[in-house]
């Protein structure tokens, strides 16, 4: 027998678990982790390189640890697109939305502490709680995968999390969650005690409807979290953020890794944020593609979940996983989150949608004789 | 009142902390922070450049969540350097020496856990270990700031430690721990239960002696944590790695965040570790320089503690914080580590170590008057 994770002192809870990851597979269409499918433009590429280039002559020295100028101009990215006024002192950033959910928890769960999710959702929050020693709470959904308010207040109620998650475009499901519930959820989260609302956008720039983070306003245990990853097209460049009451973002600073944002992060994500425009025109590319998907889908039969994202949620199915392993038999990777009956698949180029709806076609065609 | 960090449902134990972070202080001279003071060479900015052009071209998709290419240069440069075979499976890379460490302490410390230090030392174990919810232990040292050997075998059997830390050469101190001090502590820590020793090594490359890296032969319980921080001049890429047992590597996996290092850090490092020749030679420098402000130090009567690293130990002072001040008035930034009598200074340019030399000189000429 080979000396394995089991026989070091690992924590109790480690015992037996399996690293988080979706599969990595050689396949033609790989439409499974949300990625922006389009490469970033070849001048942005360039003007990239340069202020890498700037950056990397002054890498001797520890980054700006307080990543001002980054942070400066998320909050004028934030305030053009969300129609609310936030500054630097509003704005956080880290090494993608995971780590920026790590220091949340840190701060405000831990060990003896909890935190809910309405499930299925994006599966590191739960991971993440694991990781921070935060408890963690499943909390309801309907079945047409919208938020049942009067089950969710019953949770927040009984548990008393000292954090409540609220995806929104949710994950893997795709539909966002109204305002009012938001509130009515905040509202909730305060009458045992005061509880950190968390409302992770990572897919907001996809959605029909607008950004949750004027209701920060007045709300200062309410956090909206961000990612570059999906919008911005730089899922390789891990930068995400958040906004919120000033008080939050000098409290994630008593746990944050001091400078855990290299030079090189913050110059390439400067380098994005100059070239807003352009990537927010790919992003109505894919928002169009994303509603011919749920059409498509629709048309041939299958059952979709209102999409606010860059991914869709269809089924159902017997078997999940059995449609999954057909469908990636013809050449394109979906992703079997786990949630019985359904697939996701994420918005490629039209072409890959185009491959990914063949597929979807005969496996309707096989299921039907 | 304004609202703030206190108003916020923060962890208890965060209450009136603050960041940690030395003084970022606009002055000629700083030699605070253990930076390498020379910029990186002209064709490895211009190589930095390059491969991150070539990886910002796929930015839009995630990066190699393992990271395959940069641990296998990383295993190459140990395997050189060190005269210890490791390869890929042996090493593991995150954002900063911190982040690994952080790693670690989710995996072998956390809640119900306890890790010690013998202190002073590198004082983000001890904070690290707070932020993951692991219980510190303060282990004593002699006041030469060697090891007390016995007394640290008598702190590990008393306070049943998940996880040791080493450093060496210790900060802010300097001084390398002998070979036999850390297998003793080892097998120290192996006697009541199997506990995980932690070498910390991130100021190898400026030793007198030799890397603890073969130890690890037979030991899966030893980890040897490394940056490209000071050798490499690469503060500001944020760049660390440990080497040992693949089990270890297997298992920090269970809880690292998916996808933390960034396709341009993967490739800034990459670059980097192309011109480790050119890099070594300014090691060289540096180790010259610092033994020279060792000797001069001591010509001017001031205490110094040997030094294995890029930064010198010298006192003693009746009140550490005000010569620290006197040095500053002078342009000269050094740290106040606190430490009762000492202060530490980085291993600058020749000129930044004579403009430090001068303000110490001038210094015991005021105290002696």
């Amino acid at each position: 027998m080979t000396f394995g994770i089991n026989d070091l002192p690992v924590r109790d809870e480690l015992r037996g678990k399996s690293p988080y990851g979706a599969p990595q597979l050689d396949v033609p269409v790989r439409l499974n982790t949300n990625e922006n499918p389009y490469p970033l433009p070849e001048p942005l590429v360039e003007r990239i390189a340069e202020r890498v280039r700037e950056a990397a002559r002054g890498l001797n020295r520890y980054p700006d640890r307080d990543a001002v100028e980054l942070r400066t101009k998320l909050a004028e990215y934030l305030t053009k697109t969300a129609g609310y006024r936030v500054g630097l002192e509003n704005v956080w950033a880290a090494n993608g939305s995971n780590e920026v959910i790590q220091q949340l928890l840190q701060t405000f769960g831990g060990p003896g502490r909890s935190a809910i999710g309405f499930e299925p959702s994006y599966s590191m929050h739960a991971l993440i709680a694991r990781g921070t020693g935060t408890g963690w709470i499943s909390g309801p959904r309907n079945d047409d995968f919208t938020i049942d308010l009067a089950a969710a207040e019953r949770a927040i109620a009984e548990s008393r999390p000292d954090v409540v998650f609220v995806t929104s475009p949710n994950n893997p499901t795709g539909n966002a969650v109204p305002p009012e519930t938001v509130l009515a959820l905040y509202d909730a989260a305060q009458t045992v005690k005061p509880s950190m609302v968390v409302v992770d956008e990572a897919y907001i720039e996809f959605s029909h409807g607008r950004s949750l983070l004027p209701l920060i306003e007045g709300r200062p245990n309410l956090v909206v979290s961000r990612t570059m990853s999906k919008a911005f097209g730089a899922a390789g460049l891990r930068l995400g953020y958040l906004a919120a009451h000033p008080a939050v973002v000098d409290a994630v600073q008593l746990v944050r890794l001091p400078y855990h944002l290299s030079a090189v992060t913050q110059a390439t994500a400067l380098a994005a944020l100059e070239h807003t425009g352009t990537l927010l025109k790919y992003v109505e590319q894919l928002k169009s593609e994303r509603d011919r998907l749920v059409t498509e889908l629709r048309a041939l039969g299958y059952d979709v979940t209102e999409s606010d994202a860059n991914f869709v949620q269809f089924g159902r199915f017997a078997d999940a996983h059995e449609a999954w392993r057909k469908i990636l038999d013809r050449g394109v990777l979906v992703r079997d989150n786990g949630v019985p009956g359904w697939l996701r698949v994420s918005a490629g180029t039209p072409q890959e949608n185009d491959a990914f709806l063949d597929a979807a076609r005969e496996l309707k065609k096989e299921q039907s004789t």
